[in-house]
This record gives C-alpha cells, sequence and structure tokens, in this order.
C-alpha cells in the first residue's frame, strides 16, 4: 500500500528562468538522466532551466516536484506533476533546497547563489554545470557527470 | 507526455495530531473517498487525523500530499506520498490552505483553526465534520457528504 | 547602553484593514492605553484597525512595530515606526502573534481569525471586543479592560 | 507626532554567528559608523559577527533590530533594542535582506553567501569587508570605507 516515491532520492535542478539555449539542452538532459536513474525531480517550477529540466524528466517518465514562489499553482511550468505554491516569493528558494537530496545548479545568477549557498548550509552536495564558480560547488564537465555525482553517496 | 495529476482536484484534511477513534475513521473515511472520486489528499503531513486521512486515501490507490511543519522529510507520516519540508512550523498551515481546492475539517483545535480561517481568506470552501461551528465552515453530516460537497463547483 | 525596549511588554492589536468607525475608535483607545502603560505595539502594518491603533500609540509617545505582509516597508501605515516587510502575503498572520505576549483583537473577519488562532496556539492570551465568539478569548467591554487584562500576568 | 525611525537608513550588517577577532573589531566599528551617520542597524539578531555590530551600534547610541530565525525573542543577543522572532530557521536570511537598504557583509560562510545573494536579489547595494569575493560585491578597504558605501545613492 505504501507508495515507492517516498524511497526515490531527489534531486533539485536549479538555474535562471531565462538561459542560452546551451543551457537549456543541458538542463534538459540532466532532468532526463535524472528520472532515468530513478530519481524525483525538485526544482522552483517555473521557466527556463527549471522548465527545461522537467521536460527531460517528463520525457523519460519521472516524477516532478515544482515549490513555487506565487500563491497560484497555476503558475507551474508545464512539466511539474506537483506544484507546490508558496507564496513566499524569492525567500522560497531555501525551501527548494530544504526539498532535495542533492542539487545541480545549471549556469544561473543570483537567485541560484542562494539556493546554492542554502543546500550548503542545509549539508548537502551541489554539482555545478556552468555555473558559479565558488568553494564548495563540484564542477561537472557534462550533465552525465553531474547525475552522476548527484547520486553517489 | 503531460501528467494528469496537474488536473486532479486537490483537497485537504486538517485536523489535530491527536484525535479520538470515532474522528480518526471518519477523516480514514473521507481520505478514501478522496482517492475513490481521483483527488489529491493535501494535509499537513503528520499524525492523527492528518495520518487517517492519507491512510484512507493510500488504501484506494490515491496520492497523498504532506506539508511538513519541520525542515526533515522523514517526519511525515507512513502513508504520504509527496512530503514537503518547510521549516515554517506552524506557519506552514497558511500553506496547506493554499494547496488546495476545498478543506475538510474534521475535529481540530486552535491549528485547524488557523487553517479554516486561511482557506476562507484564500476564497475556498471549508466543509466541517463535528469541527469548529463558525460562520464560513459548511458542517457535513457525514464523511460522504463531506466529499462531495468539497467537489463540488 | 542596552536598550529598554527589549524590556517592555508588546501587545498586538488585530483587526481588519478596513472596520466601521466605532472598531477604529476603539482600536485607537486601545492603542493609546499600551502606549500609556509602557507597551510597546505590534500590528500588521497596514490601515483600519491596525493604523487606528497606531495612531493612538503614538499619540501617547509610544513606539509601534509593524509586520507587513509586503516586501516594501513604504507599505506600512503613517504611526508605524519600525516596519519589518517579510514578504510573505497573509502568512505572516502568524509572525504577528509570535511577536507579542498577548494579544487584543478588534471587530475583524477571517485574517483576524487566523491570528486569533496562531496567538493560542503559540501559547498567550487573546482579547477580544466585539470579535471572534470563540472559546479561548476572552471579551473584554471596553478598551480599558481589554488592555488591563492584556497586561496582567 | 510620526516618528523620524521611518526615514532613516537601514543597513544590514551580515556575517558568521563565529568570526575570528579581527573580523569581530571590524564589525564593531562598522555598527558604531552605522550608528554615528544616523542610520538603523539590522542583522540576524544572534552572535559574532551580528553582535558586534550591534554593540558598536549601540556604543554610538543607535538602533538595532534583529530578525531572528526561532520563535523566541529572547534568543537575540543583548544588544537587540527590536527583536522580530520568525520560526523560519535560515529562512529568515532572505528577510534580513529585504529589511536593509544596503548591506555589508563581514567575513562569513555560507549563510551570509544566501543573504549576498538575496540583497543582489533584491537590487540593493553589498558592500564587503574580507567576505565573498563574488562579482556584485563592493570590496571595501576599511569600516569606514565600508560604510561610506553602504550611505551613498
Amino acid at each position: 500500500m505504501r507508495t515507492d516515491t517516498r524511497n526515490k532520492k531527489r534531486i533539485a535542478v536549479i538555474g535562471g528562468a531565462k538561459a542560452e539555449t546551451k543551457h537549456l539542452q543541458r538542463a534538459e538532459e540532466v532532468g532526463r538522466l535524472i528520472a532515468k536513474r530513478g530519481g524525483i525531480l525538485v526544482c522552483g517550477g517555473l521557466g527556463g532551466v527549471m522548465e527545461a529540466a522537467c521536460k527531460g524528466a517528463k520525457k523519460a517518465g519521472g516524477l516532478t516536484i515544482g515549490i513555487l514562489p506565487g500563491k497560484d499553482r497555476a503558475e507551474a511550468n508545464a512539466y511539474i506533476d506537483i506544484a507546490i505554491a508558496t507564496g513566499l516569493g524569492f525567500t522560497r528558494n531555501s525551501l527548494v533546497a530544504m526539498n532535495a537530496d542533492a542539487v545541480i545548479a545549471v549556469d544561473g545568477l543570483y537567485g541560484t547563489l542562494s539556493e546554492i549557498a542554502y543546500t550548503i548550509v542545509y549539508g548537502k552536495k551541489v554539482i555545478g554545470l556552468e555555473t558559479w564558480d565558488i568553494q564548495g560547488v563540484l564542477a561537472a564537465a557534462s550533465p552525465d557527470e553531474a547525475v552522476k555525482l548527484a547520486f553517489e553517496e
């Protein structure tokens, strides 16, 4: 009777709501690989890198959770299965990090930086794909390597 | 490719983390009926009425979302499919109401009262089963009636 | 060197952003009496009952704190000394109750009800002046009695 | 009747709850200079850099606001005039940035990094004193320069 979703690893993909094509392609591939490995994709629920990652996850039959800044579930991108409205605005960035077991950052600006920081505050692993080059972020060379690192204990 | 979970109605079941057997039985029946009608069950993720409702929903093959007060998904009851950690404490009560299309209150004390109030603030329907008798709560005589009212437009 | 504001009692005044004249007059008198007794006035920072209470407190030389729903301190009413922006929307109601030692409710609808509920959840006293008539709210007959009750241990 | 605290500039000082003596000395000097210029000091309300900055501000007769992670005002350091309990845990970092007109970071780790990121997300100036060396942080050579930059339009 119990669900198996409880025991699945949750990987958050973070990055800008706007991004260049190369970053969107990488995010989509990251999402696909997370789903392929049986992980649940967590993100901020909006466009850009978030949407691309969700698209990839859904193509591979995965489950996606979007933790939204607004009060209305309808603002979630089209590939979100479970939209969680928070009404917290950017303050919800903390909850994106809180709800993942590991985080993959793709590109991104200061919102992404806040999520990277929170992930480390919460004692979890952050892997980066052409994102902030700061201490504590494990740089990966490819989506494949990023997802592999995210699933490693 | 898109998920059908987006279009499912979400009903929150609210009530105390501790409750008498008769309330737990009703909550379980409410959960079962929500799932049977194809709804997604939302709750605060902990024990008592929340757990009973989730148990009922899972028995009927439904999906359950628990919006937790703490930072750790492990605090969710055993029948939660999608645990969302918030770290907001009781302040998360607002998010339980925010993430439902309608709310059914079973018994409950002041935490439940805060959720009833938020549900009305957010312009949604609250149905009550032996809970706070205040203006704005639609009293139902049975789990069956409560769930029927919750699904009505 | 240390401030004496730390040791002053904090009383929250809660109620609607719109209210009839008689309620506004009472709220102003409540605010005045809180300040006269050396208390700090806490409120949600907006108009109506909140503004009237702050006006009363400032007339008596008191200090006022407004815990705002929005992100911009400028939304505080003109009688707020210390505006705290939260960006939490109605979810900030929990923080109004959290930051008071006792709460006086004047009139009010469901937002006020959520604050009454949180005050009791947080184990503090709620006094009511023509507000929700529910268990746990101490009904006072006048601003004078309300403030007296709020300061009693 | 209106308070002049509304029109005072608010400067947040952010940094670790533990820090070396040299950083604490700088934070204290920063706090002193903020108060001397008529600013209000905002911080996270706890120890280390936060406490040192508040100590400096109070020595110069300034006003200090502490936006706390916990639910209890008593956790504020001894130099906080206005303690605001949030119960949000680290998620309150967003509110520290939200409640300042400019931010000075002294030393600090990942919590500080999240506050730096939020400050830039909210479109405000961040000045750094031996803190994160990232794009968007204006490095200052001394407390004097940091405070001067913070007060510049």
